[in-house]
């Protein structure tokens, strides 16, 4: 994309209002506009890399029988009755609302009620389960405090799936088969160096549900990290018992801050029992449908990363979300040609490049490319025509080629 | 995708609470399911449906200089306190919420007053426009009654696109372009001719908006469509003044029920004014910048095209529209391994198919097909690989092809 088609601006001050590092450096960086606490616009750029977030985490949950669906957003007290999750009391995030005549709805926090619900149409026996619908949505939650920027927010984007299976013995097995599914995407975000499968507590039903946790400086949780084993322990849950089950020794474990990035539920029977989801087994009685719940924040995920890979120029994106992968600079007129050139000839090859084509000076130029946390800023100048090499750094360490334009048609067109 | 996988099923009974013709076929045919009224959830096929109206409507407006980003449906009552739409009063479809500290929020109805708020950061010289941003976003409205299936619903999606010109001249200009752009995508919808750039009234600013109507026996629009001209009046502006400055005369006209599909409005000032939004020109002024928004509602359309195409067998999908382009039927186990080798091949080359793998009865399988309204039907049974040749129907006019599987794959892979 031309910078001269794109209708944001970046800004040098932090906005005023505003104390997370990942809002400030995404609305300097024209990425998101905050509306109110909690509350944020996806501008173009912001939009593309959450684009990019979901889809990564769409190919993993097709890829483990995921089907994409999408329930909406009002919801009817009936359903939330029917569990005892319409009481404020009970759920203290409920945003709800009313028709002129009282009428009274609530925004879904979330969607166990309501989607156990719907399944009741379509399960009525083993050959119907196991059954695995996800979604994208818009979750609300009447946070009174919001502070922390996209990572934690009033209205956030949410990927919820379900499980339904004929028991313990296929849920487990798919539940495995998800945990490993989110290693994969947090690899693929590029966080998968810092991101443990965590044991929590498993509330009512589970002994554990299991977490994703990303060690971060500005986690809000306290993990206990088992480097050895790949896996980690939260604080709640870090007893002398819970060590022994899972074999592991106190002086094994380092205590790190980490921010939660997903979380995996077994849910058991808890909905379905109160909802009335049942089905014919194979030994033809009836019986209890086993769920599971397992959730990611894509804008949640967004924020966490791009607080935490920021240096002091500002954001530095992992490839595969960037909202494109080179920043093309061209400094002087008469190098116009040549980077309209290359401009086109990257983009037909469908390479993202965002191409700084406005009338600015060059030291603009640089501070927006690192601001925006390009992957690569190509740089084509006057001088560099006369040369035929052409600076190419890359954002995340600095590092610097001089290549010719053939040299970088093949460092990115594989 | 096979139907083993997939968690709907078909139901032959219309559900009891539903008056409307779009959302009984839908629900019977597993593409939505009601909430409640005017609030749909959209499962896998409604999904899929959905998802391609959308990618429609975003190439179009991609061509014209549309640049997508999403804004928020939770507002800030001080935003439209600017231009008193706060008011319950003066517009009476808003959802409004609150914390639990009393802090009041809105669900936007629509999004006129917080993108003219965001432009503000934006906008500051001739040279930042025009600037065409749009989104997909759901909007809430708290109608009384809503039963017109997904056709006007209390929560919605619904493309919004608004544009922002330096005078009167460059928006007319887009305003022109937009027009057109809006009859290429009911074109492809399969709705061209059927839909009409309809003159409506233009409120406070301008003589006219225009609306898009579609010709169908449940609109709730009168208007009065030349053919010749390819346009058409809406009722509210029907009378010889109106119809002397378009050059039309009565006996060419033809009544006709309309749906509205999509609408276009020249704003002028009235939303910059309010807000505050100005710029420098190359004059040195400051001055207003001239605005225009412009909607289409893809799952209203979605609910209008179930609706006008459907014959007593159940849906009849347009071809770009489909939730897959070949409906795969198997008659028995001796067929399942050509069937599932049909089903490799076509989907490896990216046509969707829906193979239905189930152990159910021909009967059962050809009800649904017709039910689903896929384009076309192909059935791989027993009597067929012996006679090498395979029925191949299709669904909008029952027409029946005897083809090889050759015969199959050259017309579909193209």
């Amino acid at each position: 994309m031309k910078m001269s088609q794109m209708f944001t601006k970046t800004s040098k001050n932090n906005p005023a209002d505003e104390v997370s590092k990942n809002a400030q450096l995404l609305i300097r960086a024209g990425f998101v506009h905050k509306e109110m606490a909690g509350v944020y616009d996806f501008l173009p750029l912001g939009k593309n890399v959450l684009d990019k977030i979901v889809q990564i985490i769409r190919e993993e949950m097709n890829k483990i029988g995921g089907v994409e669906m999408s329930l909406t957003a009002l919801q009817n007290p009936e359903t939330w009755q029917a569990t005892n999750r319409w009481d404020d009391e009970v759920m203290d995030v409920w945003f709800k609302t009313k028709l002129s005549n009282g009428r009274e709805f609530g925004l879904a926090p979330t969607h166990e009620e309501p989607i156990t619900k719907l399944m009741r149409n379509f399960i009525s026996s083993y050959k119907d389960l196991p059954s695995y619908p996800y979604q994208f949505q818009t979750k609300f939650r009447a946070e009174l405090r919001s502070k922390s920027g996209l990572m934690r927010g009033r209205e956030f984007l949410m990927k919820d799936l379900y499980s339904f299976s004929k028991d313990k013995e296929q849920h487990d097995e798919f539940y495995e088969e998800i945990s490993k599914a989110y290693l994969r995407i947090f690899d693929r975000l590029g966080l998968g160096g810092y991101t443990f499968k965590t044991f929590a507590s498993g509330g009512s039903f589970a002994k554990f549900s299991h977490e994703f946790q990303t060690i971060s400086p500005v986690g809000e949780d306290t993990i206990y990290v088992s480097h050895e084993k790949g896996i980690a322990i939260n604080q709640e849950v870090y007893n002398d018992e819970v060590l022994a089950e899972l074999g592991v020794k106190k002086e094994d474990l380092v205590e790190e801050k980490a921010v939660e990035v997903g979380n995996i539920f077994t849910l058991g029977y808890k909905f379905s029992e109160a909802l009335g989801l049942k089905f014919i087994d194979s030994d033809e009685k009836e019986k209890l449908v086993f769920m599971g719940s397992y959730g990611i924040g894509p804008s949640r995920v967004m924020g966490l990363i791009a607080e935490h890979f920021a240096d002091d120029k500002g954001l530095v994106w992992p490839e595969n979300i960037a909202p494109a992968k080179i920043y093309l600079m061209q400094i002087g007129e008469d190098a116009k040609e040549l980077a309209e050139e290359v401009y086109n000839k990257l983009t037909n090859q469908g390479i993202e490049v965002i191409y700084d084509d406005r009338n600015t000076g060059a030291g603009q130029k640089f501070a927006d490319s690192d601001l925006m946390g390009i992957p690569y800023r190509l740089t084509i100048s006057s001088r560099a025509i006369k040369q035929g090499r052409f600076e190419l750094v890359t954002r995340k360490n600095g590092e610097i080629e001089e290549l010719t334009i053939e040299d970088i048609y093949n460092k990115f067109m594989k």
